[in-house]
Parts: C-alpha cells; sequence; structure tokens
C-alpha cells in the first residue's frame, strides 16, 4: 500500500477525554476512530490488524474443531426470558428497541440463548453430539462507564465459541483443549509470557473456573501470580484452600494489575434444561446437554496487544499482528531515485511481504521518522539519495535502536532474508 | 467437510410463516437459521457462501482504489441531526435506544453521515482527494414488513462504499468505474445475464441515476428492459424523453420484476456541506468535498442467487459462491472401500478443492442423493460398492441429468479436471 494513497494521516492531538493509552495511540496513528465513548470505527490500519487477530483465532478454532457461523445481533424478548436474562435487574448491559409493531427487541450481548435455542433443530441424538461452533460477533453492551479506549467497548467484536457435549466427562475433554487453544493463540499475538491461566471462583458445577489474564496497568483486574510454578489466582479464591490445592503459599505470589483477555465457562446442563435443549442417550433416555462457552474479546485483545508493546514513539506489533511487515520509507527526490525505491517496494511485495509504501512527497525525514515510529510496523526498510550512493538500504527493526546497512542488490533478490524473524 | 460433524442436518418442515423461496430453501438445507422476521443466522454452509460473495466484492473494489474499513452500528443522534436524518418522519427504519445517562443512540442503517464526519479528521486540501473507502457492515432497519427471506432484513450485510472527489468531473470518473465493477461482481457470481443497469429518476444532480436490477420474480420492483439494445429503465422514468434519449421506443421494452442488488448514488456537495467536509483546491478556496455512495446488498445478493438458480429438488450453486465445489457422497460399507473413498476426499483436498465428504453411516443413498440436490453444491462425485467393483467414481453436475463414470484412478491423479469448469 502506497501510504499517499492512505487516507488516514497520523494526527498530533487526541481529544482530553480520551484517557486510555491504547486509544489515543490508535488514534493518533489513523487505526481507529472514536465515534463515542466505547464505541470505535476501524480504519484501514486497524482493520488489518484486527482481521490479522480474527484469522489466528479463526485457525485455532478450527484445529480443535470449531465450525464458524454468524448469529444475529436482534434477539427476541421471549428466549432471553426463558432463562431469566432478558430483565434489566438481571442484566445491566442490554440495549433495547421496539419493531414497528410494538414487539420489544433486544441487541446481543452474549449469545449462549440464540445458540442453544438454534441447536434444538439439530441435536437430537447422541450421535449428533459432540458439536463445537464459534463466531466472531460484534456485542453491544450498555456499559456505564467505557474509559479504556478499545478494552472495553459499548460495541466491540468478540469471539465465542460454544460447546455441546454429551455428558460432564466429554466436556471436561473439550474444555482442556480450549485451554491449549487458547495458549497457543496468546503466545501467537506475542503475549504468551504475560498470560496466565488464572484460578477464579467455579460456580455450581466446579471448583475453579479458569480466566486467561495478561498482565497489564491498563487492566482492570488484579491476580496473584507465581510465574516459576506457573500459577495465577485470582481474589476470589485468594485462600488457604486454594494455596494448599495449588501447592502454593501467599507469599510466593506476586500481585499484578492484569486484563481478561479470555474466558472459558461450564454451564453444566442448566442452560439447556432451561432451553430445553435435550438428547437421547445410547439408553434411549432424554436427558439435557452440557454447555461451555469461551470467549476472547478481539477489539480487546488488540489493545492489550498497544499497551503490552507500545513505546515513548509510538506502537510496536508484533510480527503475527502487524498491518504491515515492512514500512519502506523513502527519501527520494529524484525521479531515478524514485524508481530505484519502486523497485525495492516490488520486490518485497513480490516476496508476499505486506508493505506499507511512504511515497509521500513534501514530507520532511523528521516527519516520516516519527510517523514510523508511530505507526508501528515491525521493520522500517529506508531508501535514500545517500543510501543509493552507497548501493544499499537501510533496515531497522522498530524494536531496536541501531540500523543495518544492506546492499539493495542483496536486498533485492531476497529481502524476506533481511525483514522477517 | 466431512458430512458426519457438520452439525447442521436438512429439515423436512419449515414454519408456514416463512413464504419466501430464497430462505424456505436456505433453511430446508441448513444455510441460515430464522431468528425472527427479516433477521436470519447463517451457519457453516450460508457461512461460506456469504464469505465468497463479500471476497469477490472485496477483491473487485481494492481493484478500483477502495480502503476497506468498519464503521459501528451505535450512532450519535447529534450527527444525523445535522442532515436532517434522525427524525422518523424523515428515515422511518431506525432502530433507537438509550445509553445508562439518558443519552440517545440509533444502530446505523446507513453510514454516509458518520464516514463523512470522520473524513474531517483526514481530508483537508485537493492532494488529500480522491478517497474510496468501503465496509462490509451489518445494517440495522426497522423495516415494517420483512417477507422477503433474506432478500430483506431487519438486519443484513451490506457492502456500501463512499468515494469523496474534488469535482463532479472526477467523481462522475470514479462513479463510471463503479458501474463496470460492480457489473464484473454481478458476473463473476453468475448473475450477469440478468442484472441490467437501470436508469431512474436521478436527484438533484444528474439526470438519471443507476440501479442494478436483476430479474427474478422474488424481486419488489418491476422494471422495463430491451436485451438486444440493453437498456433497462425504471417506472420513475418511463417516459417520452427517456425513450428519446436512450433510443428506444414503449413497445421494445418488456416489462419485469426484479429485485435491486446495487445502487449507485451522487450526492454532489450537499452531504458535505451539510457536515462541514470542505478541502482547500489548488486556488486556496474552501469549497466542499462531492459525495458518492455505492451500495451491494451481500445477503440479498444471495438470496437472489438462490432465487435465481434453484430448481425442484433445492438449491444449485454457481461455483464461484458454493460453500464447496464437490459433494462427495459415499455409499459404501465396508471397510476397504470407505478407505478408498477417504483416498478420493484426500485427493480432491490435496488439490486445493473445497469438498463435503458425506461420511454418513446409516444414511440410505436415496436420503443422500435427495440432500445432495437440496444443499446444491456444483458436482457431486459418488463412491459405492458398484463404482469400486468397476475401479471407478461416478460425477453428476448438479444442473445435469447425467452422471459420467471415470476411472477411479485418473479421478485420484489429476481430480481438477473432472470437477472445474
Amino acid at each position: 500500500m502506497r501510504q499517499s494513497q492512505l487516507f488516514t494521516k497520523t494526527v498530533k492531538d487526541v481529544s482530553k477525554e480520551e484517557v486510555s493509552k491504547n486509544a489515543e495511540l490508535l488514534i493518533r496513528a489513523g487505526y481507529v476512530y472514536k465515534e463515542m465513548a466505547g464505541v470505535y470505527a476501524y480504519l484501514p490500519l486497524g482493520f488489518r490488524v484486527l482481521e490479522k487477530i480474527k484469522q489466528i483465532v479463526r485457525e485455532e478454532m478450527n484445529a480443535i474443531g470449531g465450525q464458524e457461523i454468524i448469529m444475529t445481533a436482534i434477539q427476541r424478548k421471549e428466549l432471553w426470558e426463558k432463562t431469566n436474562r432478558w430483565d434489566d435487574e438481571m442484566v445491566d448491559v442490554w440495549f433495547k428497541s421496539q419493531l414497528k409493531n410494538g414487539t420489544d427487541i433486544g441487541f446481543g450481548w452474549s449469545h449462549e440463548e440464540p445458540i442453544t435455542e438454534m441447536m434444538k433443530q439439530y441435536l437430537n441424538s447422541y450421535k449428533d453430539l459432540p458439536v463445537y461452533v464459534y463466531q466472531f460477533q460484534t456485542k453491544l453492551r450498555n456499559e456505564l462507564r467505557a474509559k479504556s479506549g478499545i478494552m472495553r467497548g459499548r460495541e466491540f467484536v468478540m469471539k465465542d465459541m460454544y460447546s455441546y457435549t454429551t455428558d460432564a466427562e466429554k466436556h471436561q475433554e473439550f474444555y482442556d483443549s480450549v485451554i491449549e487453544a487458547y495458549l497457543r493463540i496468546f503466545s501467537r499475538v506475542g503475549l504468551g509470557d504475560d498470560t496466565f491461566v488464572t484460578f477464579a471462583s467455579g460456580g455450581a458445577f466446579t471448583e475453579f473456573s479458569h480466566e486467561f489474564q495478561t498482565i497489564t496497568e491498563a487492566g482492570e483486574d488484579v491476580i496473584y501470580i507465581n510465574r516459576e510454578k506457573n500459577i495465577a489466582i485470582n481474589e476470589e479464591v485468594m485462600n488457604e484452600k486454594t494455596f494448599a490445592e495449588l501447592g502454593v503459599t501467599r507469599d510466593e505470589l506476586q500481585e499484578v494489575k492484569t486484563a481478561e483477555v479470555g474466558n472459558i465457562f461450564n454451564f453444566g446442563t442448566v442452560k439447556c434444561e432451561q432451553l430445553g435443549l435435550n438428547f437421547t442417550n445410547e439408553s434411549g433416555e432424554s436427558i439435557p446437554v452440557h454447555l461451555g462457552s469461551y470467549g476472547i474479546g478481539i477489539t480487546r485483545l488488540m489493545g492489550v496487544i498497544v499497551e503490552r508493546f507500545s513505546d515513548e514513539q509510538g506502537l510496536v506489533w508484533p510480527e503475527a499482528v502487524a498491518p504491515y511487515q515492512v514500512h519502506l520509507v523513502s527519501l527520494c527526490k529524484e525521479t531515478a531515485d524514485i524508481e530505484k525505491t519502486d523497485e525495492v517496494y516490488t520486490a518485497l511485495t513480490s516476496a508476499g511481504i505486506g508493505v506499507l509504501y511512504d511515497d509521500r512527497a513534501d514530507i520532511r525525514p523528521g516527519e516520516k521518522f516519527a510517523d514510523s515510529d508511530l505507526i508501528g510496523i515491525p521493520y522500517r526498510v529506508v531508501v535514500s539519495p545517500r543510501t543509493l550512493e552507497q548501493q544499499s538500504v537501510e533496515v531497522k527493526k522498530r524494536t531496536e535502536k541501531e540500523a543495518t546497512i544492506v546492499s539493495l542488490e542483496e536486498f533485492r533478490k531476497k529481502p524476506q532474508s533481511f525483514v522477517c524473524s
């Protein structure tokens, strides 16, 4: 992509009411646009990051047998009344409206109910189970406060997966495979070292439930970790019983601020009992299905990545989720030099490498470098009259201070050996 | 995909209240699930079709310089008041709700206003223009009636593109390139012969505007066409003046029912004047930007494709949008035969061909064939004890009656030569 064509520009000033670092940086760098608190549009660069994250999540969900679908935003009152989750006293994040004929509708803040209801059409026998489905859905939640940028939205993208199994044992097997898949996801997006499977209170069916918490000052949660033992505990279950079970003592634990990037939840058979999703088992009995639900906030994850890796100069994207792999910055003004830079651009794109090409005329080098740091693409490749004089280009990682001089010929021949980790 | 793993099944009975052919077939074949009138979820097969259509549209939008973004569902009242489109008297399809603090919000039924407002952050000079952006957005519209299945939804996916240009001439150039891109899209999805660029009333800026209308009995529009002259006219402009300008007479025109699959619209400078999107031209004057908007209803397009190609037995997908290219139907019961069918499956997937593999046990051949016709995948490949006895497989196009016998060895060696047009 030629930067001269990209409609977004870096902006210097962000409204004072934007208090979160992630949104401030993403707005300044032109990744997102703030519609209102907790409601952000994703511009070309931001859209690309979201799609990269989604693709990683999609691959891991497919690998454990997930089938992708897309449910609806519009929700029926009667359905949610069956599980006592329509009432604003019970669920305080509903946005509601009405059809022209006065019928009440809500906008989906979660999808256990409609997916389970839908499954009644397809799941009848033990032979139909297990089923694992997931979606990337824009959730709408009427949050009282929305001050964490894209980490807590009134409108946000969530990957939600649902498992339908015959019994507790089959549920547990899949639940464990989701834990593994989630760990692979957080590792692939660059948050592996800072993300902990955290013990939390288990609800009705299990002693513990599990949250995926990533260490970040911008988080709204507090957990207690022991890195050596790879143990993390939520405040709710910080007690002697838990310590004994996990083989850890209070003073071995360190308090850290975190953001919940994923959750996995066991509904047991309660939800399917409420909604009447039964199946016939091998003995011919009709019994309720076991339901698990597994969420990853996609836009939140993007926000956490920003918080974790940004520095004084701006964003710093891990390669797996960066909008482009290379920021090719041209400081050339003469036609012959520009042609040589164009050839570098072609060499990179021909090698299948994503490139943002700063071909803008009339922009000073200092401003180009500042923009490049703010936008945070993993590799910066500079072509200037000076580098061309030496038949070279200058390659620098966003995370490093020093640039490397690479021969123009070698770079053009095999660019991937200089700009991929 | 192994059909034994696919959670959807074909269903025999669809609620009587579903009166549209497209929704009835899509529900029966397991592509969509009806949440309520005009509100449909897309299940694994339906999701794949939608993504195929989106990808074709995306390629054509990128080819004419479109930059993909995603705006928000939640809309600000103040913004839409500026253009007099907040009032329910002016726009009767709003869904509205409120934030916790009582602030009114609406849910996006169109996005000219927020995109134009957002552009004020980025468009200042003639050097910043033109800009072309697009999105695939879930639109929410409080339609009074929703009886056309996925062809008219209360919740539906739309590709909407917006062009920002310096003047009427630049606008016209891009407008013309969108017409060409749209024609390529409709041709690629299989509707080329039945889709007409239709003259409609032009509004304030041009004598005519253009609609893309596809002939279908399920459509809600009526147009008048002359296939030889490739002329189509909307009812609004059916008059002597139009006939004279287009060089056609009334009795050369045939009345047909159609569905509007695409629209392109010239806002001139009105919208940008209302919202204050100005730019500085080469003479240093501040003048308003020209706006065009260009829509394709993605879910509607899917509905029209269903209506156009289905037959008595079920769906008939054009290859470009089919969920899978091949429906591999196994009638085998013996382990050795099943292994041979598995090898055919592997040969197809290794060749990069999308396959739905009906590996279900306990299902009679007649039912498998009926399901296959209902699901409507372009090529059916049958492997049975009988075909294996002859060292062969049976290949049949969904659109043809007769099957072809192909040698198992040849098919496994180069499956693409038998199942791709």
